[in-house]
């Protein structure tokens, strides 16, 4: 049994956590961290842990969270979390960090991309890129600066990296990505209102979003070279799920031989044994409905030879494989207990 | 250990079950039935059941499923089992009914509300409602035939027994219900299209619900005497949810004395040790989001002492509390489980 | 041709005030008013408009704008319209008010529900109630002052007035409302977001919500007594739409000799030649899709021979006939246009 | 003023017509047609257009309604339409087809794609394309056989005939298309209803969808060679709007040079005068709510000088401009009449 606090309880990535961590046999969450509730019930503001949970807002720093807890999740906006996290804290307690501070191994790009100032550069090093099927479960095992994928990225990665590892792909990969609402927050925004979002979709953040250079490093480091993306997401009126759409041009040297059962062999090799990796028959493509309040990423293929293109189509909950779940899977990995605990929730549907 | 059939697997109510039994630690599901998908992998039809089941949908008759299964669950349109059942087969197994045909004690009323004939009428009388929050945790105890409550009834019905059994309503009970669609089924018609339902709510089958007879015969036992109620559905443009907003004037002897508190009081009384039955503090009232993919009805209380009205509004998850999950709740009472095994999924929100 | 300027131009029904201007006949709209995008291109704000107006966002007064413009469109938050208007203005310029300001008659009243003290009591005598089907046209032809009744009102008012007229509802008249967000606002807000309305139905400000007394107020003028309602708002998750269902128990002295043809009878006797209200044939009731985007109000009607109950169930587009459209419709009639001039619009299904 | 019928009423495109007819100054609508409602009043079915229409639902064939309608709609599924016209009708009447089987001028490529045979391969040259703004309003002004494109392929062809046109694009195109659920129609099936689209978004038709040769044929008619295009549709839970998000490689000759003005200068003269093509400012890419119940294309270019990607972004109203509204846009052209009349709604917003 060991014990966790959330810092940024009140966001919807904070809220799965809750949800997902009452019900962790090996987990007693002692803290609900929110600045602006502090004192409230939690089950007062988020009525869905209505009977489930006694434990109140409290806004403590991050160094007295981490003081009693033995891993700390950070669900809290960029900048942040870089500010206040130490080597001292750091030997206490396991930082499971949802954010993007730890994510790029280069200050520059960080800075680039973010356009604030990184507030722990020396710590970059240090940490570790929670996406367990491709940094693998060793690599987890005994860190305490965990940097958790952001959602897109997860989909992203996850259903490019056997391309990328094999070098099959010309750049730039076209990542086409479509979320749920909720990928955006919960912070009152007149964008994100109903009104503004329901019947509607569109295009945002062209050829500028910061999920960019995160998925663009990690396929680089698959690879052993560089791997442009452009990424384009959209927002489409529901609640959760990520669906990417993704098209590559084979290389030339492969072009003539691919087949679409090639294909599907090299994600069969590097998904072999990943509980939540799910590859779908020949023909079958994912529906976020499938994987809706689950961690399964469902992935599905298809190289058209008439137009020789690679598509690969992935889905996921941008809360849970995309978040909360996959934050828990890597606490799960770094304390030893089973990777699958606390994660077996079957897709909710409808 | 006990084993389960399921016979109509393939609707959402079945689904949900499936659902929530491949995860009870007391139940082996072994038979998935559908007469259309027999034969075929359920998860290549459900997919987000992939990885979770290796079950096919078979076609086998209630007969050779009740042989083979300690507990039969019946997920079909109404008049079907009633054909169905025989004292034979509820000698070797449980038939846990979802559907409406041994609801109402009355084979009249049935036949009334329902036009077609009753196949089974000799067995209405050793049908339990399924209500344990109602009927008691020991009239489920020994029985082979339960009748689960409808979903609109279920709320309707808990939301409103703390006043019909202390007699302070004047009747009819207004209730006026308002339904996420999955609740009329997943048969294909053009009126449950999504063009059809999105950005629309309408009331239906005014005066007219099959759920009536059903809220007025539980109310009526526990109110010694006839409970009218005017029961309005209404279909929300939203998957999952019901809300029932009920409005009762106190009987007249009641009136001049009744405060908030009083009828708080009843509820009290009447949910106590009631796990799944939340009853909201003082002004507040219950939103569908918090009890979505649970088993919970959320209950709110209101006495307008301008209007000497009497407003109760609740809110379940039609699939579960108001179908799979309550199936389930009392299969774990019937077989001595502890009721809420299987039954611990905290709401999903968003 | 008049001239035409509208205050709050930037939140839904200011919106649809130009959506409706642009295409008017008679009309030319020279000023869409907003503080916070005075400056802004009114279609670089309001994509719909893109190609359709030149006009930009200004930061004029209520005396300047009503200086240059014949009518002035005031969509403003509570409080605000009364602060502003004056006696001066009232010479110069029709004041077609879309909040709630001039709608109550009694001073009393109004800051009792609304919590504020009211700007110019002097002036609610003179304003007129803008929902014509009820007030006549004459009451409209001359005046300065326009109070529209608000969204549930209309569609609670309409719905029930030949009941009220005739006398034979007793009280309270119980109404219980369905709206989409957009009657909310556009100002952001936690509780409108996307991840918190969708998937969702709740009531809310039960017993509290601030259309009661206008509706009390109609119906009581109607039926020369007092007509108290119980009125309890719901939020439904689609963008526009008002349902109302309503439950009155007939007076003891007509109860016997009720039927739903004397009941129809009422309503087709009140508004016969009402071109916007749409009486629905016998067992047919209101669904919002088929007025969305119209200023029609449908209503469907039934009296329950069972329990003694009369159930009105009523329609509109909250944006439409519950604000923009009627305003329209009200300077129509008060500036000798043709009634529906502007207002053509077939619903847009789906 | 001409006589119009539609045959296919009862679709979501045929009671689009209805709406946009019914309001034109200069056309008379004098036959909706259907085989399984005919008989029944449309509007006791439509209820949008309740005391709109007299008219009621019949089931005449196209050789009887040609015989008194000056244009005939058809809005029926493929292979029908070309079992049906003749060279008799066509001397008749104009037949207005939104339907697919005049589209391509190939009838080995229609009969590949569509597996039916072609029931009138000899009138396929005479058809013109119903593409106004790219295949010229001359080419239209004679004609009586008018293919109207489908609704994926006018937003995919509006956006990116500049570029096929300019020759600057490497193939294949890569055009990843959202669309509401609208534009698969309006017949019942399982796939379509609200419980299994509502909060999901898949991939379909992959590599197979049969707007691809359409958009091929057109595409390579303005560049003068074969453009192919890897076409994704996905299914959006929305009831209207389409959006496409393309990207595509400049050629070698064009990549050191292109800038995204030159791109934009390329629109720009392609839609000069083009009243209902919005090219949107730098920076600024098209939403479905912007064009929601309008005639809009609106379209948002941008050029990553990073990756070396063309990004083109359009979205259009599915059942206007992507069927109805673009039929009629047609008509008017065909008989001479201004090209806007009765198209001129401002989307509807929210």
């Amino acid at each position: 049994m060991i014990t966790a606090g959330i810092i940024g309880a009140n966001g919807y990535t904070g809220i799965e956590l809750v949800r997902l961590l009452q019900r962790h046999p090996h987990v007693k969450l002692l803290h609900t961290g929110s600045r602006s509730l502090a004192g409230k019930p939690y089950a007062g503001e988020i009525g869905s842990l209505r009977s489930r949970t006694e434990l109140e807002f409290r806004n403590a720093s991050l160094e007295e969270t981490a003081a009693e807890c033995d891993v700390v999740f950070l669900a809290l906006p960029h900048g942040i979390a870089s500010a206040q996290v130490t080597t001292d804290i750091l030997k206490r307690s396991c930082i499971n960090d949802l954010g993007a501070d730890y994510r790029l191994k280069s200050r520059r790009v960080y800075e680039q991309w973010y356009g604030v100032e990184h507030g722990s550069p020396q710590l970059l090093e240090q940490a570790v890129y929670g996406l367990p099927e491709i940094v693998g479960r060793r690599a987890l095992s005994d860190k305490n600066l965990i940097a958790n994928p952001g959602c897109y990225t997860t989909a992203s990665i996850l259903s490019t990296a056997p391309i990328a590892q094999a070098g099959i792909g010309s750049v730039p990969y076209i990542i086409d990505a479509k979320s749920g609402v909720s990928g955006a927050g919960r912070q009152a925004s007149q964008g994100l209102m109903f009104g503004e979002v329901n019947e509607s979709i569109k295009a945002y953040k062209v050829k500028a979003h910061r999920h960019t250079p995160e998925i663009e490093q990690m396929l680089g480091q698959l690879a052993g070279s560089e791997v442009g993306v452009q990424f384009t997401p959209h927002l489409v009126p529901m609640n959760r799920g990520i669906l990417t759409t993704t098209y590559i041009r084979p290389t030339e040297e492969i072009a003539g031989q691919l087949t679409e059962e090639k294909l599907r062999g090299l994600y069969e090799d590097m998904y072999e044994g990943d509980t939540f990796i799910r590859l779908l028959p020949d023909g079958v493509f994912p529906e976020t409905r499938w994987v809706h309040g689950s961690n399964y990423v469902d992935i599905g293929l298809s190289y058209d030879q008439r137009t020789g293109i690679i598509i690969v189509v992935a889905a996921l909950d941008n809360l849970v494989k995309g978040a909360a779940g996959q934050a828990i899977q890597n606490m799960n990995i770094r304390f030893g207990f089973e990777e699958t605990v606390g994660l077996g929730d079957i897709p909710l549907f409808p």
